[in-house]
């Protein structure tokens, strides 16, 4: 028997892209009929096999879910994989990780690989290039054959299936309210471009809290990350060129580095600033101050997802309706929103 | 068909651990006669087949290498993560992730589910409670099959394949010659219990670099953290109790523990006490003080670790012998070794 041909290499062999493949292999009217003819061809004569996936469905369980995240190298999907383990764990089955790196490609390849008779479902956190191209074919073909599938934090609105997602908008909403109750009236927001869906969601939270209060927003006090690695000097150019009296910060990166800014400045955290950051991580807890935070439930969100899954792949659902549920955040108040008389350092 | 019967279920079921059926079944004499009877009849009665490595191997390539590690939740491995991606994407794999959460059973378990034919071979980093234990029948069985195996910074001596580690001891002793070159002469270490195999090699080279200057090891300067997750009182507590110029700490968790302990009593760091941490993450590089730290390399363990493993795969190594790649550690000076003057904040 020769090694399987991945779609992968189709598409090196063909100088494709690994999404043009997936789609001419389903007939996609989206491919031109001379590629789609082209890689049908190919494939054909290399023998591939697209999944079949309803048949090993039927025909066996795996008792493997597959959990399919963008990355882990922040906190919050690593408690989301905590959360996820321990359900699937204590219901008797085991969890394959696979990473998208945010990548497109990589994100079809994982699913199609898992797709292929390891796993009785998946759970997914969709990839940054995915939902910046708007592109889940992927996604909707494993699902149309039946597959069971549930969306975690980065869902996809137009994609039918069972979702977990946080009250987003809510928890920035309360975190910039908390900052305006303790006497902060000149907010900026750090936050990520529009098309990462979380970033644009607590972007409304926090203009709705300035509205709320009669607060206006202003343009200029509101900071879109591109480039989350290199963010470190951007935001401390950002907030050198302004005076503000409290910072929200989407993200644990994003909220040190505005203190680190802040510092450099001479000015202190909370005396002068006070600074608000989401997602309880490792970072938010042991940094100098202690950063207040969103708490996202990520091990909730987890063990929610997997009860979803399991319920579907097990069938103790009769339910045939998809359902969204929706982790409450909560806030953890610590030092950076304090003032210095309640500090213990 | 039925559903596949899993070493978990059978353990349940016969009220027996994962590690006693796993064994039973391949006839080991630790078991005794009537356990290993009573197992192999309950296995046979349900249909269960253990795997058959060596056969699916050799009928066919899945072009993905399982990788199972530890944990996630502190950086390092998801650096080692990052590499093994880079290098397994680069030549054509894909990688399965699989969490022991430093659990023996769950790594046997893991094990189990990959070597089922969905891999080519992996890679391991061992669980914490597995080098307790100091059992690796599990390690052993997939080896003699002749599933390529290559073990990552914790390793097994004992197991013959090939493996990837850092000069733990040399790290570390480069690190207290440091501290000691900037003036420190008391300086505590702040490491794990002796079964963890990192945790001891930094030790000595803690010891190895007291010798090199002449100063004396004291054992009261040497705390071992068994509980990592509730270190923070307790290292509060030993540095409250001792006056030291200087701590080493074998992770950026103790390190950070020990900044604010060290702040906690109106002191300084690094104006007071020099603070040197091992393993370069997130935590190290945005704490304030920025922390000095051994520079473990994580991604370059996990890409050497990959082209090692896919080496053997594709059988472009003709060497029989194995090999232990040591990748060398580096310090990275920061604020929390730097006097005062220097600092930027």
């Amino acid at each position: 028997m020769k090694p399987k041909l991945t779609l992968k290499q189709i598409a090196r062999e063909l100088d494709v892209s690994v999404s043009t493949v997936s789609k001419a292999l389903r007939d996609s009217p989206e491919i031109s009929d001379d590629t789609r003819q082209k890689i049908q061809a190919f494939a054909k004569l290399y023998n591939y096999k697209p999944n079949n996936i309803a048949l090993s469905l039927k025909n066996r369980r795996t008792k493997t879910i597959g959990l399919v995240l963008p990355e882990i190298v922040h906190d919050f999907f690593a408690t989301v994989i905590s959360g996820v383990e321990e359900v699937a764990n204590k219901r008797g089955y085991n969890v394959l990780i696979c990473l998208s790196n945010n990548s497109f490609d990589r994100e079809v390849i994982n699913l199609e690989m898992l797709a292929n008779g390891s796993i009785d479902g998946f759970i997914l956190s969709v990839a940054k290039e995915t939902q910046q191209k708007g592109d889940y074919h992927h996604l909707e073909e494993v699902i149309s054959q039946g597959m069971p599938v549930v969306m975690v934090d980065r869902v996809v609105n137009d994609i039918i299936c069972d979702k977990v997602i946080i009250d987003d908008s809510d928890g920035a909403r309360d975190a910039v309210q908390q900052l305006i109750d303790n006497g902060c009236r000149k907010i900026a927001i750090i936050t990520t471009v529009d098309y990462i869906s979380v970033g644009k969601l607590r972007t409304e939270g926090y203009l709705r809290a300035l509205r709320n209060n009669d607060l206006e927003a202003e343009e200029d006090l509101i900071l879109k990350i591109e480039d989350v690695e290199n963010s470190h000097e951007e935001i401390a150019e950002f907030l050198s060129e302004r005076e503000v009296d409290g910072i929200f910060a989407v993200n644990e990166q994003f909220a040190t580095s505005a203190v680190k800014a802040v510092i450099s400045q001479g000015l202190s955290v909370p005396d002068d600033v006070l600074v608000f950051s989401f997602s309880d991580g490792e970072l938010s807890r042991r940094f100098i101050p202690s950063l207040s935070t969103v708490n996202q439930h990520g091990a909730e969100m987890g063990a929610k997802a997997a009860d979803l899954l399991l319920d579907r792949i097990e069938k103790t659902t009769t339910d045939e309706k998809f359902q969204t549920a929706i982790v409450k955040t909560s806030l953890i108040e610590r030092e950076s929103t304090q003032k210095r008389k309640t500090l213990t350092v």
